[in-house]
This record gives C-alpha cells, structure tokens and sequence, in this order.
C-alpha cells in the first residue's frame, strides 16, 4: 500500500533495550543505524532519556538515558537521512534535561503515559514541543482502559501541539477489529493530529494489526528489527518493509542486519513468540508474569501457567 | 467470537508430515488425538491417501496412506468426538482405495487440488461423496491463479454437492484485505456450500487471516499444534483456540501437548517464522525455493537469497 504520508519508525534499540537493559554495544548500534538509513527508514528510536539519580549507571547501558553527545558519537560520519527519536516516561519524569531542539541530534521525542499520568504526559510534551521537538505521546495499556478515561485523556491531548498520537497495545491482546475501532476513535477525537500504532506480537497479530491500522489510516508505523523487543516483540520491521510499496524503502539492508547481527543476538536473549506471552496476550494481562515464569524452573510449563494466570495465582 | 456453526480442523499430522515424509511415531499421533479430543476440536487431519505405486513405502511413514486399518489402531480405546479427516491429491490419484463412509474411520475426505485440476477433483469428490464421505475440495495455489479461471473452477464446483471449500493461501502471499474479498467471492459463486479457509504464516498472518475469514463467514478453519507445517507452517491452533469463545474448546490440553511433545519435536525439524519463507510469501513464490536454501550451506544468508529471487534466478 503507497501512501506518501506514511513513517516508519524503528524501535529495535529502544523496545530491545527493555530486554538487556538497554546495553547494546556501540558497534551494534551504529550497524543498525547504517542498515536503517541505507533501508530508506523514517526515524530510529535509540531508547530512554532517563534521571540518572532514578537509574544509576553502573546498572544500565547508554540506551537508557541516550544523552545527546552520546547519540553524535554513534552517528558520526554515517550518511543518513535517518531520524533519532527517543522515549521519556511520563511517570518517571526527575530532572531530564533537554537541550533545544536545533542543538540536538534527538528529534522527535516520544512521551509514554498511562491515562492516569497524562497531565504529566501533556506538561512534559509542553515542554519538548516548546524546545522545537517533534512530539508525541503513547498512551500505554489502552486494553484495560476505562474507554471514558481513555476518551477524556484523548480530548486534552486534542487541546495540545502534541504531532502524534500512537494507538499502543502493550499487552498484544488486541485483533483487527479492535484495533479499527480505538484507530478510528483516535482519530475522531484528535482532529489534524497524526495517529501511530505501536503492536506487540504475543498472538502473532503485531504486524497484521499494523496493516489494520495502515487501513484505517495510521501514518504513523512503529516496528523492530527481527521484532525484538521485550517478550514477544514487535511488528517485524522486516515484514512491515515487505508490505509497504512505498519505493523509498530497501528491504535488503534490513535482511543482511538481521543475518549478521539479529541472529546472534537471539542466541543470547530471548523474544517472540513464546506461549506464556501468548497466554498473557490472550487474556489481557502485562507481561510480567510471563517474565518471571520465563525465569523459573517451569519455564515451558505452559498449561500450568495459564491454568494459573485463569485461576488469578500468578 | 462465538458461533456455534464454526468447525476447527487440526491438521498437525498433515501438514506436519510434509516435513518429515509423514513419519511420526504412533506414539505421538495418539497423544495428539488424545489431547485433540479432549480439547474439544471437530477435526483431526491425519495425512494423505496415497497411491503405494506412486509413493513407495520405504520412502514415507504410515501418514502418506493413512489406511484405514492403521487409524483404527491408533484411535483404538481413547473417548474422543474427534472426526478424522484425510487428504486426497487430485492431480495423483491413482487406484486409491475408499472404503464406504460407514465402514470407514475416516470422515471427512478433502480433496487438494490446482485450479488446472478441477475435473479431476470433482471427479474424486463425487466419487468420495457418493461413498458416503463429507467431502471437501481445497484449491491451491490461488494467489497465483488468473481469477477468471478460479471463478469457472468455483462455478463448477457449485453444481456438485461437496459440502465446504477452502480458501487455500499456499504461499503465505495475502493479507485481510484480500481474504475479505476471496472468502466473499468463493461465497458468492457457491452458494449453500461452506466456506473453510488454510492460511499460511510465511509473513506471520496465518492467524490473522484466520480471523478475517472468520469476519466473513468462513466456518471451517484450519490450525496445526504450535503452527507446525511445510516452511513457515499454519495457524497456530492455541491461538485460535484462545480466540474463539465457543465454551466447548479447552486450552489447557493444547498447551500441554506442545510443551511436552511439539518442544521437543522443533528441535529435530525446523518450521515457523524463517525468513526465506517470509521472503517468498511477500513475493508470492511457491516456498521450493526457500526449501532448498535451507538445506544449503547459505541457509542464514537472507538478503542474498531475496536479490537472487528478485532478479529470478532461484
């Protein structure tokens, strides 16, 4: 499907980095930036911009607090028309300093939020859109939202100069015609705004729903290489690629990162489909006990894990 | 999403047998017609009827005849509402032999066929339905097909009394919006009949389709355990199972099954999300390709093998 107006951002640093804690090695990084820009990719996010004093470094890589001097080191000397996004929580917001935008290589920047915190949300896209930032906000967990919450948050960002407004299904429990549905209500309440989608891919629905999305007119596509990301990952930015028919992108840079770099990488860390976040997928639960059991001694014990997620142990 | 005329088809031994010349333990194909049984699915697919002639029995497991003796052995003494379906090739028929329905284990017969084929499949399928048989007919290949040629297939098809036809994505090739418009077409030209759909997930949409085709009335559905098949394999079962509501289904003996037996399996033959199947599926190739290069020492190197495609060489 061409649609000039479509943007593909890639989340592969930032949504991987919630699986190593955000310690990619440089090399790592500056390969896929490469790949990405030769792939005709929109924007790459990098990961956090994180308070030092809330997560001290001796625990995290660079990607969780991606400091501006940080992100030159890697880019330099690289041809890109790529764009560097990055993501700042809503709800954990210390002293993060922004430079302005025209001083940055950071443009845009994503603020993720509950529907709870979305004052928080709104004050701190304030404040980024106020620097020059492209800005936009992700508004997490949508799939147990109260819909009047969720439809009074969406009528205050309407209020704002937020860009982007990103549909997130945090627990991959959504299908297709759910996703129309809060697709189409986004878009009624935030008029002249942009609308995103940001799936994960616990039953397998991550790039399917993106599609969805791309229908119901989302230009906004978030996706990760291999569709790493934390738990069952993303939509495949390989396969999203695939689709698109716009003649900008390249599929091939993509295929020979994920051969030489993805590959390897799944042999260290784990992610995709694996049957406890299917199970959490289904039943509309956070990942975290599918983490934790991933973890244990009954690992693959899959019938007893959802046997115990039905009967509310876990 | 509930409707009581949906009928769920585990076609695991099938499909699966492609892999590994239809050879599985006995063993394993009563566990599965065990936990199959208990968890509620209509049907079991257990492989092919084919000519010994043509498939000598040294090269190939019990699965590539399925005789109706050996089913027998294998169902023997296990409660169960399980129908057993069989495959038919129309384009390799030979002096196949068909017991009557009502001496037969076997309910239904499915018949595979091109759309070259047609002849020979009604032929096969009025010879299967005047035996007694509930008898289905699956066109492949159709993301290939002229579709003036697959409207006089189902025309033809619509003056028969076969009982349902399947929508058959051979190639893993489509997305939703073009299984809402096969699965309307296939309704319109047969009238009466019931509309199933296989899907394949070469580009992660076997489930999702699924849906779609559900969406749209499509009543009979094809999955395997933890998605096994040819290539990139099918709909994943527990996830179409997690999906419907029907109450009759149960997760539970599902997950226990793949945990305990499909595990272990995926350690002895390969199938799922492998990238030169995606790659065929996006550009809408049968997967032999994609087989071969697995089996080569260049199995891994995925963005030469989507340039060679490209530029036609494999």
């Amino acid at each position: 499907m061409y649609r000039p107006q479509i943007k593909v951002l890639d989340c592969t640093i930032r949504d991987g980095g919630l699986i190593n804690n955000h310690d990619f090695s440089d090399e790592f990084v500056r390969q896929a930036y490469r790949a990405l820009s030769k792939s005709g990719i929109d924007y790459m996010e990098l990961g956090y911009r994180n308070s030092k004093e809330l997560f001290p470094t001796k625990d995290f890589g660079a990607w969780k607090y991606c400091d501006d001097d940080k992100i030159r080191e890697i880019i330099d000397g690289i041809e890109s028309n790529l764009k560097i996004s990055i993501m700042v929580d809503a709800h954990r917001v210390r002293e993060q300093a922004f430079a302005p935008a025209d001083e940055s290589p950071v443009d845009p920047i994503r603020v993720a939020t509950y529907v709870k915190d979305i004052d928080k949300a709104i004050d701190l896209a304030k404040r980024t859109k106020g620097l020059g930032y492209e800005t936009a906000v992700n508004i997490m967990a949508i799939s147990r939202e109260n819909e009047f919450a969720l439809i009074e948050a969406l009528d205050q960002l309407a209020e704002t100069d937020v860009d982007v407004v990103n549909v997130v299904d945090s627990y991959g429990a959504l299908y297709c015609e759910q996703i129309e549905y809060l697709v189409k209500l986004y878009r009624e309440h935030l008029p002249g705004k942009e609308i995103g989608i940001h799936a994960h891919n616990n039953q397998q629905l991550a790039f399917s729903n993106t599609i969805e999305a791309i229908i119901h007119n989302a230009n906004y596509l978030d996706a990760s290489l291999f569709g790493i990301g934390r738990g069952p990952g993303n939509c495949c930015l390989e396969l999203l690629i695939g689709f698109l028919k716009n003649p900008k992108f390249n599929l091939s840079p993509i295929l020979k990162f994920i051969q030489d770099h993805m590959l390897p990488l799944r042999q260290e860390i784990e992610w995709g489909y694996i049957l406890p976040y299917m199970v959490t997928g289904i039943l509309n639960e956070h990942p975290r006990a599918a983490i934790a059991y991933r973890d244990s001694d009954d690992r693959d014990k899959y019938a007893e894990f959802y046997e115990r997620l039905l009967e509310g142990i876990e």
